[in-house]
Parts: structure tokens; C-alpha cells; sequence
């Protein structure tokens, strides 16, 4: 039997996405957001909401660019400030001792010790009410060379991102490989043929 | 040393949405999509993106209507399944026997199976190039009474949803409880204060 929670954001998993910006005279910030995932295959895109009020929203706004970067299990800590401090206040970077590195793709800083960034460039602006969202252009995906499996595909089980679950508000890892995609659910096919 | 992966869709993780829709005559279909996540807070909204070429597109657009629902690890066939195959050759639902429950709220389906649904109300159409991108507005979220914690919020260790890893393109679970989110942080904001 199911009972209704009311009209609230909770889907599981979201992701944890660390947002790279540059503000005035070129401050590199990162804030991290959970509203955002993929959004197109063709031109590759990516989509991140943010409120207005945050710096990193102006941000966008002014260099047309952001980053995403994924933070790997043991930067908790670190991603869950980046989250709540503002850059407006504070150097996020200085205070985390996390280190900036500007991108050559676009005009937006990412997180060196992140295991893996997308590198966007704004393709789109949609105002959805509290929450803009941007639309950026995925122009590269980087990874540590760590965190590549055998074919050259990025390994989720290397990386070890974060991700999150609204409502209960907890941070988790990721948990066993349970089947391939495009794969596993061909069986059924064959029964619906 | 980060290396490059290319101009890709890879984010960590994605979700696994199992949208429901009517059809033509009111037949009821579900498809896969990893290309989303919460959009806005106010109003809660979530995006979800399909190709034009899709069943679900044009039945979004038709009934200005959506479901999403999650499926648990159990479903992951089911799931992968509905990815696959198109709802104009198909009757998913007869095929993994899943069953469709009329929404109250919206005019579409969801899965009864599955742990956890969203009824959303179409808000916004966003053509981003291959993909369309159907913003909804959340009217809803329920889940089974087996998957609430101590203090009615939906528990994603219970619900245990699957999570999708492009480029490998593996299906995971949930693992385990890493921090709490808007607390774990604030140890740095006292360091920078």
C-alpha cells in the first residue's frame, strides 16, 4: 500500500555535483548541488539548478561556463561544506585546502583532487521557479588515470562518488555491481516476442 | 594526472526512472530513462529527457503527463527491460507482468511494483538538441509503507533503488552511509570562520 509523502523533491539516487566557478576578479569557487544530471546525448549536456541568490548563479551568468566536478567518497567532508559555506564569504578552496586548476576548455575552475570533471560551456537558461537551471555543454569529460577500467571506460567502482538521498538527507557510497545495462533485460524480449 | 575521456555523457551516478505514460487509446507504457533529476524546489519539479523518437515523448506531450517510478535492486531486469523495448511494438507491462496503477493526480501510470513513484504535471518543454527535455512539476511522491524511516521519511536503504553508471554502463545499489548531510561540513565552516 503506498502513502503519499506530498508534493516534495525526493527522487534516490542524486548525485553529488561540485560546481566550478569563477567570480569577481577571477575567485575560483565550487558549490556543491544535488538538483542536475544528464540531459542530452547530442550535443553531450548536462544540467545543474541553483537558486539565484547563490554566487555561483551569478557566476555562470558572467563567464557563460561551470565545471562539475565528482567528489570521490573520502571528500565528504569537504562536499558537504561546499555546499553550505558561500563564496561570497569565504575562499571555499582556501578553506578546504582544495586546489583549483583552470580549465583550458572553458572559463571556470575544477577540483584537482576530485577523481573526475566535466568541463561545460552554457548552453541554455531555464527558469524553473526558486531554481534556475543551466544547461551546460559537456566539451570534455577528465578523469585520474586511476579510475579508468581496462577498456578506457570511466569505473564508477574507482571513482567512488558520493550520492545523496533527500528526505533522509544521508550521504551513501556506491553499493554491488547488480547487472549490465542494454543487457540483462533482454531475456525478456525473448518472452515478448 | 587527469586524462581525457572526450566530449561525453558521463556523470556518477545517474538515476534509473522508470517513466510511465498513456499511450494512444490509453495504453499504458513504462520506459527507462538515466537522463534526469530534481530541477527545482519551488515548485518541486523534476526533469526527466527522451528522444523524439520515443513512445513516451509523444505520449508526454499528448497527455501532458508523467510518472516516474523507482524501481528496487529486485527489478533490475524489469527495469533494464523497459529501456529496451518500445512501447509501439510492445505491451511492457504484460510482459514483465508489472502492474499499472491509474495516478489520481495525472493523467499516466505508474508502476505498483516498484517502492516509490512521482505524478508529474508537465511545466516545461526544453529542446536541447537529440533529447527533449520534459521539466514536471511534482505533485506527489508516494512510497510503500515497507520503505519509511522512524520519522515518515522515505528511506533509501529501504527502498533500495538502482543507480546507473554510463560508460561502463553497470547497474549498482546503494551502499553504505558515509554522513549527513548540511552537518558533516560544518566542522570546516568553524576552520574558516
Amino acid at each position: 500500500m503506498k502513502q503519499s509523502r506530498g508534493a516534495k523533491c525526493i527522487v534516490f539516487p542524486t548525485p553529488v555535483f561540485v560546481v566550478g566557478t569563477y567570480g569577481g576578479e577571477g575567485k575560483p569557487n565550487m558549490m556543491t548541488a544535488a538538483w542536475g544530471g544528464i540531459c542530452c546525448s547530442r550535443p553531450p549536456s548536462v544540467a545543474v539548478s541553483l537558486r539565484a541568490a547563490t554566487y555561483s548563479h551569478s557566476n555562470i551568468k558572467a563567464r557563460e561556463a561551470f565545471t562539475i566536478s565528482i567528489p570521490s567518497e573520502a571528500y565528504v567532508v569537504e562536499a558537504d561544506y561546499a555546499g553550505i559555506a558561500s563564496g561570497r564569504d569565504v575562499d571555499k578552496f582556501a578553506v578546504t585546502g582544495l586546489t583549483p586548476v583552470r580549465s583550458e576548455l572553458v572559463d571556470a575552475p575544477y577540483v584537482a583532487e576530485f577523481p573526475m570533471v566535466l568541463e561545460c560551456k552554457l548552453a541554455h537558461i531555464v527558469e524553473v521557479g526558486l531554481h534556475t537551471m543551466f544547461v551546460g555543454e559537456i566539451l570534455d569529460v577528465k578523469g585520474e588515470d586511476t579510475v579508468f577500467d581496462e577498456n578506457g571506460h570511466l569505473d564508477i567502482a574507482k571513482v567512488q562518488p558520493l550520492l545523496w538521498a533527500p528526505d533522509g538527507r544521508g550521504y551513501y557510497g556506491v553499493g554491488e555491481f547488480r547487472g549490465e545495462a542494454f543487457q540483462i533485460g533482454r531475456e525478456l524480449i525473448v518472452k515478448g516476442a
